[in-house]
């Protein structure tokens, strides 16, 4: 088994061995642009790493060392030999890329021998005590795990003793005197010497990136972004290239669009006399690439070169990491560049239309996910008007939010628990531990770093708008959680407004409006539309929801949950006089109220949805969710319902359940009260009727939920039957509807074709399915499910991607049961799944008829339907 | 379609058309023997009368009133024609009997002028009008509903009024004024005239039997008894023959073989002058049967021959109605007699010996549910010394029972919601309504009513311990809830026992001891197990069930729960320290404080079971179960846990589900806390050792609760099996043990192949299994369950009878597909299902291995187990 490959060996296909990094370093080589060259240690070393139980065995030393001679060899220096120094770095690189989350070791090879000689070779004492220092510094922090505040405690005390502010400033002197204090901060610490062995220094950085995968953050990411545990990284070990040994050195980043909106132009920035790790951690602000046409012309326009090559090999956008080093240009990283929802849509149309690649091909770049970025709320301009712009910051990634101010990711994880929502995290800059954080908020605001800086990177990814190098703001965290701009005082809690578009802070709150599909959008998704095989309907209860919907481009509803609408106040009134009845006669009085708004209800909706079907699901939660459970609330509510308050809390408590989830609830509601049946069946039947009336085309599709046994539904749609038969006769007019039920019972999937007898539809809930075909119920099991992610035996959750194993192939089977009955059934899926892009390709590749999801999902799930098409026709699925 | 049939056209195998007595009395009248004519309207009219909205469709009228004209063309009677007025009973015959459930009329025909034609014909007017009055009375009470004490009420009047005691002192005058007074009441209840038209008085007869199939009480009768709620019920409708025309006239009840023992001698009771129901209700205590022979020398001979004639033709004890009209006899009824349990293994081995039956066919003869009244306790010898006789009564039902008494079926309810169990209940005599309230008790002692009343009755059939007829208690329910007996007042709550055998009755709480399996019970057994192929193994907790379990039978343990084994009170400290420990440290030591226990646990366990297998599953429910929940308690327990009340009190609320059944237990707590399952992995391994050092062969099983995923699985095998090792290790033995799997999660049926890759054996929990197919909570869903059945969804409960359907189907999946994976491995279910002979068929004809139940149901699951074989030869099940 071949563990290390060299970087000519090679090539970007080999990503699951070599990493994405690792694979593309050695495509760079084989084009022959200038790569410093190096060896790549596999994902599968990563893996026999921790098989053997984290230490590296004998056989992988031996072909690293072997691989390390032949580098040596080619570079004619050698590692650890003062004579003629090679340093090298070594770098994770996954599958694909997690930025910020693996580890970095630069200049490794340092020495006090090994300095004196580069500070000798290139005349440049500062420069290689610099490197050592960072080396040091970087060492101590990933590979032995040493406080990183001690060492940067020791470097501001020597710059606060010499009385310097910039780094830059600490002469050749100072900084040995910061190595010194270093080796003596390592050795106080963990007891030994700092290690002079470059090749103890390799081996050790090589085992401290493998452990790097498994850091808790390292995992969060994963989770967060569906990457399984057992893929590991690859090391990239690399000579080095220096962009900190002088005036014409530098170091920077560009992307060959620009990756905020698409456009075609050349982007990025980059620090002369800087290592790469300046840019990102945006300690400095960049400049942007085009400048370095006037300070290095050749390089620029070499690099200009390799871009073109690149995206051309690629057909891609490129994300490159390049370092100059006394005028000469070193390619050190190429790989398709994050960019938003916005330029991915335009980069793929216009790719398109630059014949560089097929619309199939087109629909297949973008994340299904990534779509809802897109559709996510701007400022009002009304709201606008009367808004002042407060500060600037560059334009990180795009959208508007609105939120209260906090100055910790922690802070908000805090006020999330507690039940707040609309955050803007405020910070510093970020940094990976605050990733949860970010997550939460609806919007990012940095003081430091670029567009390039951790904050932006993450914040794009994640699709949520970011404002980055915003330094008119004075953040004091540590004291008073408080931030100043332009002389004002914002708390902890203040609203602030972001447009990520623009880079514009506002300091207040501002209302939002939905987005439009619109320009390449929409030509993006016509594409989509044109291919697809499965329907994308909706989840949606209101009229706002379903308008909202109809604009995203749901073919109907594929479920109403009627018990959304019983939450308004007078609604909730006559709902709890329904379940806390002494009489049948006050039941049907209370259910009598209720009937107007549920027609009213109904009417919007089959408006909203002229033409398109509309599944209507019958009440499903148990009824005590409707009731409030505290003896302060029961003691109000109890004398309006003309109940004692005895009476109520003996109602309440008549209603509790051990686990509600599998209690009286769905269906079973309507075995015990047909009459809640009847009232729903009746309004729904009332406001179709009314509808048609308006020539309007009513197509109402009535579920029963929870139906696990053929007699359930026999009973419940003879009662709904009884009742529809009636309003038409009142009315004297037939509409046509379908009565179908909700599939979410494992039994139910196992019975399916005896139920398609009687059901014209069916609907998979997968959300409950998922919890009865495990047994677990999703309110509980986050509890212990960490622990299931800690030990590897969950990849992912199953409530986001369907599992097929195990629900999917209950799906299936029910399914094909149904079809043998009634091959024209209607089967869809409305859990939360019905959004989720490997759902979708599951959901295509059994033959459902349709998904069902939020509105904000439907053009993702619509591209994803497509997407289902294209890699079911190349038999591969993500 | 045919509904109706005349006696001679139908036979004893029509009993789904006919009902049991339709067929039966077909059945005699093919054998020519002296039965009363008449007609029966089918089961399939009742259906249909249900299906007309509870109408007789005019077509069914019209063949009623056919059958009618032939039997009156048959009798020279005419219905209804005071010249020769023809009188007939109507009484209700299901397929199978339901005593008491069903509605009965007699003397329909009469009126008026029908009344003094009889009179005058039988020259006997207070027989006439006694025979009317009881018509009145009846139809009123079973026709049309009218409440019983109005017409009680008035006749009792009448009696006070003469100064009567004895209803038959009423001289024909009395009786002529009660007929007034009841038609005037009738007048003045119904606003309409009592119907004279005598076709009108027989199809409102005929409609109220088929009414009185869907009584409250008929249903839980049929749900107790497994009886399908579509079967419906036939009517009988027959010519009437008087016991109680003159001396020379009676009616009784008898028995082939005596009921209460099996012995082969004829048993029974009569009444000279008397009607049948005055014998079933027990108003007048009768005679003995053999004291006929004097009475009425040659109708008791006639009555032996016939008797022999049915046993023989139906080669089955047989249980008869007779009535002797002026000293002829005639047959009224016969049906295989219900029998204590102990009575039917004799009669059953008898009827072998004689050669009537073969050893299959006596297998079937058996009720593998009523075994387990033979299991039950009997009273110690030691206790009885003390114990004096207080009052004595009929030994209606053996067995023995102590308990609290309690004077009406609704108080022992009452006191059973309320925690309370061991209830005697006492009644002046039982009678339908009571049913729940005998079901709950031990046992049941009434004032009244012989071998045959209704008590005596429908003890037997539930297998509990019954005296009737113990008219030496003085009962005063209604004011002062006392009774009194020899002086001696016994209040509410107060204890007695009662022995159904002999009919004693003690005045205190006597100990109890289990029964042996000897004699014609041991060779019964013996025939059931060289049949099956099911093994049988027992749900075992202790030393003192798995000993039980192994009396009666048991093949090994199926299922030790080992949460049982924590309960005890150092345990439970130590438990509860393990669950709240605030460290790893404390949280091992506690769980070496439990090894031990544990430890010993499970060598009793392997001692009793030498050379069986012994399958022990890990700890299974959610931790919560184990920690108190009010304030007080945890204000008491925690400085006992070296914790603050806060501190115990956050960790119990940590610990709260929404849905603890599908939430952090089983496999998962071993995910959670693999010290868990490494402590119970080393206390079952070690235990295994030292009792195999004692030349003991042990069989342990680990069986891992809960699984719905490979991963899972392999992670606690893993933990397992590591720890097994190191044990092994440590005491240099190798031990042969097995691990396998619960199957209760559906997904697990589902990928049931891959899990037997890891999996030696599955156990099927069926409970659980039930809950999460169905998605119900067994804790919840009697409160819903009583709709289904109201409304005829669910026949019977599915946690009673495994679903074949739903569950069934998964499990069969399950086998087969673990099978394919491991064609030896082994197969059985543990849940509450593997008692009952339905579910044990099943499980036969999927070819499990084995069942696991309780010990009391072990012997009724050995002889399920031998059906299971005879039946599946005869492709019939039941």
């Amino acid at each position: 088994m071949k563990y290390v490959y060299s970087f000519k060996e090679g090539n970007k296909n080999m990503k699951e061995i070599l990493g994405g990094k690792g694979a593309n370093l050695a495509e760079m080589t084989g084009l022959g642009l200038p790569v410093p060259q190096g060896f790549t240690i596999s994902t599968e070393a990563c893996t026999k790493y921790y098989e053997d139980h984290g230490t590296l065995e004998q056989d992988l030393v031996q072909e690293i060392l072997e691989k390390l001679r032949e580098l040596e060899d080619l570079t004619g220096k050698r590692l650890g030999d003062p004579s003629n120094p090679l340093l090298v770095s070594v770098r994770s690189g996954a599958r694909v890329s997690m930025p910020g989350m693996m580890d970095t070791i630069l200049n490794l090879g340092m020495n006090d021998e090994v300095c004196e000689a580069i500070a000798k070779m290139t005349n440049n004492a500062r420069f290689a005590y610099d490197s050592y220092r960072r080396f040091i510094q970087m060492f101590s922090d990933v590979v032995v795990n040493l406080p990183k505040e001690s060492f940067e405690g020791l470097f501001d005390r020597i710059k606060e003793e010499k009385g310097i502010i910039k780094d830059t400033d600490l002469s050749a002197e100072d900084l040995q005197e910061v190595i010194i204090r270093y080796k003596s901060e390592y050795q106080n610490l963990t007891k030994t010497v700092f290690p002079t062995d470059a090749r103890v220094q390799l081996l050790e950085a090589i085992k401290a990136v493998f452990r790097s995968w498994n850091t808790a953050r390292a995992k969060t990411y994963r989770r967060l972004n569906d990457i399984p545990e057992d893929w590991g990284t690859a090391v990239n070990v690399q000579s080095m290239v220096y962009g900190n040994i002088g005036d014409r050195s530098g170091t920077g980043v560009a992307f060959t669009r620009d990756p905020a909106t698409g456009v075609k132009v050349l982007y990025g920035e980059y620090l002369m006399n800087a290592q790469g790790e300046d840019v990102v951690a945006g300690i400095r602000t960049p400049q942007p690439i085009s400048t370095l046409q006037e300070v290095l012309p050749e390089c620029y326009q070499e690099f200009l070169q390799i871009c073109n090559i690149l995206e051309e090999h690629y057909k891609d956008m490129q994300d490159m990491e390049f370092t100059i080093e006394n005028g000469k240009l070193y390619m050190l990283q190429t790989r398709s560049g994050k960019r938003t929802a916005h330029a991915a849509i335009k980069i793929a149309v216009d790719m398109v239309h630059e014949g560089m690649i097929s619309q199939e091909e087109a629909l297949l770049r973008i994340d299904p996910k990534q779509l809802d970025q897109l559709l996510h709320p701007i400022f009002e301009d009304v709201s606008l008007k009367s808004a002042t712009v407060i500060a600037h910051g560059l334009a990180a990634s795009p959208g508007a939010a609105t939120g209260k101010i906090y100055f910790s990711a922690e802070e908000v994880q805090r006020r999330y628990e507690m039940g707040e929502r609309e955050f803007i995290l405020v910070r510093e800059e970020t940094s990976p531990e605050d990733i949860e954080g970010m997550n939460l908020a609806e919007g990012i605001l940095t003081v430091r770093g670029g567009m390039t800086s951790h904050a932006a990177v993450v914040a794009r990814g994640m699709g949520k708008c970011c404002i980055s190098g915003c330094n008119e703001i004075i953040v004091d965290v540590e004291h008073k959680r408080i931030m100043t701009m332009d002389g004002k005082v914002y708390y902890e809690g203040d609203y602030l407004s972001l447009n990520g578009s623009t880079g514009d802070v506002y300091g207040q709150k501002l209302a939002t409006k939905d987005a439009e599909i619109t320009g390449e959008f929409q030509e993006f998704m016509s594409w989509a539309d044109r291919l697809r095989k499965l329907e994308v309907r909706t989840n949606a209860d209101t009229f706002r929801d379903a308008s909202m919907a109809r604009k995203f481009g749901a073919e109907g509803i594929g479920l109403c949950r009627t018990e959304h609408m019983f939450f308004e106040k007078e609604r909730i009134f006559n709902f709890r006089r329904m379940i806390t009845a002494p009489t049948p006669e006050v039941r049907n009085d209370a259910l009598n109220k209720i009937l107007p708004y549920q027609r009213s209800d109904f009417e919007q909706l089959f408006l909203v949805m002229d033409n398109l079907p509309v599944i209507i699901r019958l009440l499903d939660p148990p009824l005590h969710e409707f009731l409030p459970h505290t003896d302060e609330e029961l003691r109000e509510l109890a004398p309006t319902l003309n109940l004692s308050y005895e009476e109520l809390k003996n109602k309440v408590a008549s209603l509790k359940e051990f686990n509600p989830m599998m209690g009286h609830r769905g269906c079973r509601l309507d075995v015990t009260y047909p009459e809640i049946a009847r009232m729903q069946a009746r309004a729904i039947i009332e406001a179709a009727i009314n509808i048609e009336e308006k020539q309007i085309v009513v197509k109402p599709e009535i579920m029963i939920p929870l139906i696990g046994d053929m007699k359930e539904l026999n009973y419940v749609k003879r009662v709904l039957v009884d009742e529809i038969e009636k309003v038409q006769r009142e009315r004297n007019r037939k509409i046509s509807y379908q009565i179908g039920t909700m599939i979410e019972i494992p039994r139910a999937t196992i019975i399916a074709d005896e139920i398609a007898k009687e059901a014209e539809f069916f609907s998979f809930g997968t959300n409950d399915l998922t919890q009865l075909t495990y047994g677990f119920s999703r309110d509980d099991a986050a509890k212990f499910l960490k622990d299931y992610y800690a030990k590897h035996i969950f990849v992912q959750d199953p409530f986001t991607s369907i599992d097929e194993e195990g629900v999917g192939r209950l799906i299936d089977l029910a399914s094909k049961l149904a079809r043998k009955t009634r091959s024209d059934i209607e089967l869809g899926i409305c859990g939360e799944h019905a959004g989720d892009p490997k759902s979708i390709y599951f959901c295509h590749r059994i033959g459902l008829n349709y998904v069902s999801c939020s509105p904000y999902r439907i053009p993702g799930a619509r591209l994803a339907a497509s997407q289902a098409v294209i890699l079911a026709k190349e038999e591969r699925y993500k």
